[in-house]
């Protein structure tokens, strides 16, 4: 019985440790080395290697090293294997680190600050309590929840939306298609925190930057597939959006000819707003094989219908 | 009976409706307008007028706008007249948020990033979690003590350095000028929220600097008077400080062929960090107008032998 495990093999080691510790009876390997493919059983990958199910038989469960399950081309996994999102403390603590940082930096005005720096301008601007800034997040799954819930502690207008109905204390919820439009009428800074599937690729459009409040700011910690960027940077232009913070492209790393690099309205972070940490990311493994082997539902199972 | 009110008459505007509504009693003046001398019982200001006890002999308590006093010559205030500082919610809670947005922007390598995009480099930085990360503050006033509580959720190594000895759940208190060096050794993230007074003007210097862990980072929201900026420049320099977020400085505005300007390693703000709200400032001086009628200790009563 092994573990097979293809992704950063610097983090990987730092698995193969923790698995010796923790799960001794499981053989662990780092790919490109298999050991013996029939008794390969789980394998946690970024993407899964090709010829799946002739090369591994006896697979039983499929895990996403990464938070979405996008870059999974999910029609190479045999459809009676399980495919596991990866849910842990240290990924979920680092999106509400660095979705609070962009509110906050939205909130108070840091990307217009940090253009002022530059051209050498001393200007304070208005300042606006947080009880009357209205705070957006598009996905209410296990971090958009988490997001939520700190930002309320801040004391904003927290709504979010989501394809199914949710109800969160003091948070408005807004569910499906009809009510999003009310939901960006309603929202002064923006986060996607979405999953990419067919239905939300290219979400980030003209038709939705239309709805938003005038001056509305972008935070995409979603996927850089969610943003039409040339529809952004019409948006920036006409000042329906003043400002954008994102973490992901379309293209990345980002081609170095690309207008975000320069716009001085665009903060662009190198996809790190959240990352799998060895040390948590084993333990929901471990957690979810405990499950599997007493046949209870595992955490992030992944539903192929919606594709996430 | 009446109030003098001497500071940004836009606010000050605000003030005066406040006051009709919740203290009719008491006639509201805007500073030049002052009414009857002799009828002046309570000053509001971010600098008091000159001849204050000659101009005003009958004046009862004076209120600075802001939350520090360092810009009141003290010494024009007669001995038995009671000065107070600002304590509002939303001058506290701005001061959460920027603090909040500074250390997370620390902790997450916004500054670096910053620069990384303006160079058109995409290069993810190894992360850190929240709770291998020391933050340190200063100052264990009511403001400092907020952002302590704040920080803690997000389960950073928290610790605080005072004059005076504090007991904080969950916060390594420091006290007094020998445990000073010990603080330092452990503060990866050094944030100045003390007040301006003789003992802590030039504080932040190269000395202090010496005892921080290497590329530890400055947030300076206390005053521009508590740096030596100078010698933050060389610290930046010789990588002992490797990034710094300043939100006042010596001379405001910052001269235009001032270095801070242009320096990458740098963000800096407009004194933009929290801001005297009238709405729950107005609250906060009819409160101690209250306990002041009753006799009962004023919030914020400055203690003149150490200035603040």
């Amino acid at each position: 019985m092994s573990f097979l495990y293809k992704s950063d093999p610097i983090r990987g080691a730092r698995w193969a440790e923790l698995f010796a510790e923790q799960a001794p009876e499981i053989d662990f390997n780092i790919w490109p080395s298999t050991g013996d493919p029939k008794e390969v059983r789980y394998l946690a990958a970024w993407e899964p290697p090709e010829n799946l199910a002739e090369t591994f038989p006896n697979l039983e469960i499929v895990f996403s090293i990464g938070a979405g399950i996008d870059q999974f081309d999910l029609s190479r996994v045999p459809d009676n294997i399980p495919v596991v999102r990866m849910i842990e403390s240290n990924l979920v603590a680092g999106m509400v680190e660095y979705a609070t940082l962009s509110v906050l930096a939205a909130h108070r005005d840091w990307i217009r600050y940090s253009a002022q720096q530059r051209q050498g301008t001393w200007k304070p601007m208005p300042s606006v309590t947080a009880n009357s800034r209205r705070i957006g997040v598009l996905g209410l799954g296990v971090l958009g929840t988490a997001v939520l819930t700190k930002l309320q502690t801040f004391g904003f207008q927290c709504a979010g939306w989501s394809r199914s109905e949710h109800s969160l204390p003091g948070i408005e919820c807004f569910a499906g298609k009809d009510s999003l439009q009310s939901f960006l009428a309603r929202s002064d800074i923006l986060l996607c925190m979405l999953p990419l599937t067919p239905a939300t690729r290219g979400i980030l459009s003209r038709d939705l930057f239309q709805h938003l409040p005038d001056g509305a700011v972008l935070i995409n910690i979603g996927r850089g597939g969610h943003l039409i960027e040339t529809d952004l940077l019409d948006a920036l232009e006409s000042g329906q959006i003043s400002a954008a913070i994102l973490d992901v492209c379309n293209i990345e790393p980002l081609p170095q000819d690309h207008p975000f690099w320069h716009d001085p309205r665009i903060m662009l972070t190198p996809h790190i707003a959240s990352m799998t940490h060895p040390d948590t990311a084993v333990a929901a493994v471990l957690d979810n094989l405990r499950r599997h082997h007493k046949g209870i539902p595992l955490n992030g199972l992944v539903d192929r219908e919606h594709g996430y």
